[in-house]
């Protein structure tokens, strides 16, 4: 009831999901200033409406030097691959996901995860005690 | 045996699987006010009933902003991929599965997760005596 | 040379390896008062004798209300999907493994984890003195 | 905002991403004194360009005596197989990828982690003042 | 630089790699009585020289009661699954590799962990003062 338990840089985990079709960027880029936010993505497949060629996923983010980097995340043709798992793949925002190739849909699913920032604590800004 | 290196909020690991057939929901949502339950989905697969077509499996949960949420978990197709390995997709009840697309069945399995929550301890309502 | 640095709760990690044929249940169910016992099941193959039809892997274990309940691991075709990654799927004793469809042989693998149980230390019911 | 719960240890995620063509080695390999790094490879694919042979790619990097080692990272081919999960192959700088079959492009993607040696912090040779 | 934050139990992460072919094993038993090793196991591959046939990779290791077990790890076909993730399948030594069905050659792939003891430290039969 006091709370002594409470792990305030425990992360609490959301369900994400997208759907990509061509010409139609998806950005990830929770407007926050105070909770730390990261998708670990998990599984890409296509659905009976894909078309059959193969659908390649970009993902742009961030690289160590700051500098704006895109990588290939995977690779989905409804005849041959229609699932993939991704992996636990760790996303941190700002992050875009764009189809590359094909025509979609491709679907991306995981985990949104939401924690503290190092530093800070839920009460930074608030003035209610925290009892929980 | 006086338990003393008990970690209470050390999850507890059960096992868990579901059957999808189309038309189908299957909910995932505890009843318990005292103890926090969460799916680590392992494995999705087909078997020799489920029609060769493509099945895809929707899930529905909270975002982070307690809104509703759809995602596409996995897509299989017997002839092409009759099994998926799901990588451990953590799940936060409340939850429902469903076929969106395919007659079924589609099977899931993995862990159901049982632990305390944080701020609680295993005797907020028992009269008990244990000191940690 | 005292110890000092041993975590008797770190679990010792050993070979597991089991082969379904039709017909033939494999229990896990190590007979063991002192420690505890768990399984991370890593992959499912089939080999070169194998039929060429879907072959389905049943897992039975205990739910959260300690009832029995089946769960589908994976199904496998030759021609198909000869492996499949498991993900290191946890499975708690006493356990079952079946093949539900198909004639076998199927072979699943992983690891075979040892630890001691919450509360209990190695030293318990032994009267040597600990020194390593 | 003084960074009281920092933890200097914790890796930093960036996003990694490459591309393999014949004859063109791709080399992993930051140029710090300072700083750790290491790569969580995840997921490799082909594109609608790569042509319908078998790319197998090669990881160069070092075994526990110092010596150089190459290890086989995965084999694609685009009709059979266009994506693979790497499932979170952890590769130590200094490193090299390559195609060792296949006239590509193959891509490859993860996460690059940057955290502190050990045996350091973050002020080692800074001048300010952060008491931890 | 005076090592405090020196965590001597964290293992350090080399590339493993080994080609298997009919009739000839890999052996994984480093000859080392003061650190401890463990693979974890990331992919298995074939390569375009490997014959379209169903390989089977076997591993050999210890179970719980000290015996010797072999265990089913993989099965490939170039022309249906050139690649499959293993997962972290992790391996103590003394370990075997050999194929059981095919001509190879099929590649494994991995980290290569080595860890300090329990009990021990790295200056138990050193002299030298450590300073990092």
């Amino acid at each position: 009831m006091n709370g002594l338990n409470d792990d305030p840089m425990a992360p609490q985990t959301f369900l994400y999901g997208c759907v990509l079709e061509a010409g139609k960027e998806v950005v990830f880029n929770p407007d926050d200033d105070e909770l730390e936010h990261q998708l670990d993505l998990r599984m890409a497949c296509v659905d009976p409406s894909t078309k059959d060629e193969l659908h390649m996923v970009e993902v742009e983010g961030q690289d160590a030097e700051g500098q704006k980097v895109k990588a290939a995340l995977v690779s989905l043709k409804p005849s041959t691959l229609p699932s993939v798992c991704l992996g636990g793949f760790t996303i941190t925002p700002p992050t875009v996901f764009r189809l590359k190739t094909g025509s979609g849909p491709v679907h991306i699913s995981g985990q949104h995860l939401v924690m503290m920032e190092a530093g800070q604590s839920f009460d930074d800004d608030e003035d209610d005690e925290e009892e929980e």
